[in-house]
Order: C-alpha cells, then sequence, then structure tokens
C-alpha cells in the first residue's frame, strides 16, 4: 500500500516537471530504487553446473557443466555501460553435485565484477572453494555461497510478484501486472530448461508462467531483455504498454 | 514497393488466419526473412581492438584491445537456445592496428559459433591470421576478412535504414520508422563509443541516431535488445508499438 503510494507519487510528480530525457529518467529510476529498496532478483537453475571448484578456465563449458551459461546471466544481470546495476541479485542454483550448492551475487555490494566470461568464472571459481553449509557465507565482496538448491531459493524470496520464464508461457507485455515493480524474480532454467519438479515448486509460489517473446532464448539475452522492460517501465510500472 | 507490399500481405494474412501464438508467428517470421531475404546488419566499431591473431585466448580483455567486446556481440547477434540466426550479419570494424581490418560474420553459412567467448575469439583469431587484402577472403564457413575501416562497410551497405546508437538519440521506440525493417543496419560502438570523424561518416549515409533506452549499455547487450525489438514487430513492422 506504502509503496503504491509512493510508485504512484514519484510517476505524477516526473510528468509535472516534466522529465521526458532518457538522462533524467535514469536518475529517477536509480533514487526510486535506492529510496524504495526495489530488487530484480534472478534465478538461474543450471542442472549441471559444477559445485566443485575443480574446472578449467581454459574450458568453461567443457569442464564446468555449462557454468559458461550462468557466468553470462551474471554479467548479464549486473553490468552497464561504465558501471553495475546495485538494484539486483543474481541467484544460481548448482546442481551438477552430490549435494546442490547456491551462490548469490548482490549488486550493492558487488566487486571484481568484469564483463568477460573468464573472471567471472573465476570469480564463482572462488566461492565454490569454500565450504558451503546451509547457512549463507561470503567469498569476496557481494558473493555468497550456501548449500540447497531451487527450493530454499524459493522459501527465502519475499518479492511483490514471482514470474517464471517458458516458451510456452503467456505473453509478457500482456500479462496483468499490478503488484509487479522493480520488486520482483524471474525464474529461468539452463540449456536443459527446468524440470517437472522444479515446475511443481514453482507453481507452489504462485509463480505466473510468462514467454519474453518469439524465439527461444538463452537465459542471459533473457535477463538482459528483463532489465531493459523494468528501466522503461514497458513491464512493472507503465500499464500503457500493455494494449 | 514491392517488399512492402510483401509485407502488407504477410501482416494482413496473418491476422486473417489469426495467428498469435508465439511459435506460430516465429514460423511466419522465419518463412519472411527466408522468402524475403531480409537481413540484420550490426556493426560495431572497436577502436583499440588488435588486427593481430597474437593475442591469448587466456586473457582476452587484456591481451586483445578489448576483442573480448566485439566477441560477446557476435554471440548476441547470432545464437539462440538452440540454433544460429539465419538472417544476420555481423561486421566488426578492427582499429587496433597499423592498417584497419574488417570481420564479418554472415548467418546463413556461419559454423562452428558457440555461445561462449573463447570459441568465439579462437574463431576470430583464426580471420586475423589470414593476410587480408582489400577483397574479402573466407577463413572459416560464414566468417570473412579484409582490409578497410567503417568507411568502406558504409559503402559496401545495400539496406533500407540506417541507425546509428547513441545514448543522447532520439527514443528508438518513437522513431518514425517507414522503410525500417528486418532490411536494416544498425551502427555501434566499443567502450570508447564512436569518434567524431566516424560520426561524420555515418551522418553522410543518412543514419537516423537513436538511444535504446535510459541505461547506458554494452554493444552486446544492445544487440540482443534490437534483435528482440525486430522479431517483436516492436521497431519495423507494427506500428501500433509506436503511441
Amino acid at each position: 500500500m506504502a509503496l503504491g503510494l509512493l510508485f504512484f507519487l514519484e510517476i505524477n510528480v516526473a510528468k509535472m516537471i516534466g522529465i521526458k530525457s532518457w538522462p533524467r529518467r535514469r536518475k529517477v529510476l536509480v533514487v526510486r530504487a535506492l529510496l524504495m529498496n526495489f530488487m530484480r532478483n534472478f534465478i538461474v537453475v543450471g542442472h549441471k553446473a559444477t559445485t566443485s571448484p575443480n574446472f578449467s578456465l581454459e574450458d568453461i563449458p567443457g569442464t564446468s557443466g555449462r557454468l559458461d551459461i550462468l557466468c553470462r546471466s551474471v554479467t548479464a544481470g549486473f553490468v552497464l555501460s561504465h558501471g553495475i546495476r546495485k538494484d539486483v541479485c543474481v541467484y544460481l542454483v548448482l546442481l551438477g553435485g552430490t549435494v546442490p550448492k547456491t551462490i548469490v551475487l548482490q549488486g550493492e555490494t558487488l566487486r571484481h565484477l568484469n564483463p568477460d566470461e573468464r573472471t567471472t568464472a573465476a570469480l564463482l571459481k572462488k566461492a565454490l572453494a569454500i565450504e558451503a553449509k546451509p547457512e549463507w557465507a561470503m567469498s569476496t565482496s557481494g558473493i555468497f555461497v550456501r548449500t540447497g538448491g531451487l527450493a530454499e531459493v524459493l522459501a527465502d524470496l519475499k518479492v511483490a510478484r514471482i514470474l517464471y520464464l517458458k516458451e510456452d508461457g503467456a505473453d509478457i507485455r500482456g500479462v496483468e501486472c499490478s503488484g509487479l515493480s522493480c520488486d520482483a524474480a524471474f525464474i529461468m532454467g539452463d540449456h536443459t530448461g527446468i524440470t517437472d519438479e522444479e515446475e511443481t515448486l514453482i507453481e507452489q509460489v504462485g509463480a505466473k508462467t510468462v514467454a519474453i517473446g518469439p524465439m527461444s532464448l538463452h537465459a542471459d539475452h533473457c535477463i538482459v531483455l528483463l532489465n531493459w522492460m523494468l528501466d522503461t517501465g514497458m513491464v512493472g510500472s507503465n500499464e500503457k504498454w500493455f494494449k
């Protein structure tokens, strides 16, 4: 309720003072995110992704159970042309070991992230070298690891709306988005998709199944699009787009 | 004129037979691209990008003049979840040597492209090992190289519309897009942007300067967004989005 009121005020104040240019709109977005503590959460499930640091940085796809997909999802979530998105969390669910692990990267305190795949893989390698327990343990600044898989991530999520990305879902542009703001979580699979058991878990938390476009895209490309949709108000704050 | 008529017919036939679902729309898009020989051309200018194959695959950003940016632009242009976009060309303008070189990757015949950065860098390394001349020479299937920079690429382009991506350009969603279809070229810079001299060249070919959103994004993320905008008809074929 309080959030809704603030949002209404912000949109109308922006209209009243005539903020039309992208740079000024960007400032409003950043101020909003900081003031209202909105977070964009991206959850990527890597079914074969290794939980061990013993993979080769010289052949990430071939030795890590396609951790390269998750590395690209991280950079898609965070990197801007000359900066990092502070209002993003990326959860990587790693199921390619005997015990599942989850790594979370939090934009607010994230350090040492470069846009290239290898540097990201090196950061994940460090996180996987830590002895994981059911409680979060910090690896480097803004990167935490623990044991547990998708069920644990979903149990922890405290967001207004959860969207599950699937090719045959409803067109995201037409979804009724009341309640969806930047404070949302988006779940997607790796190259193998999402299993039936995982879908059941996702349904149990009331997630809406949506499709992002006519083509079947990689997880990192979906994240780029979702960030942009939230940046532009195409989903979340601006109902005029949903005609 | 003939293209416009075909486009009009296609849109109306799709409406008449009630194509609403994404998978069926995707089929229409693919058939259209194949029948009408539409191409999406992405041109990325790498001001420090090496023209020599003597860079290290173990440290692409540090040894190649940020060829990593161009590698990610290639994968953003082509890769789908389980396939390659056939209707895409990516031009990489490499200015980090004594003589400029251009590499072009053509979706229709492109082979050996994987989604990871290192494999793409290895393909470019092969192309740079060929002795470049002013005429295109094939490296591997779908990858060609020659000497010459942005001026030569612009001189060769035969497309309906050229758009130049710049942060302070007009909002792409509001641009008058008559004549813009999938048969278009999009020009963007690397982390250093586009120089004044290059801008003059771009203006001379009648390019429209557009911005893609409120945030300043990496070239590869812009390409993901542009592909999606063309996939969904958000730019190019569907004026209802431009309200």
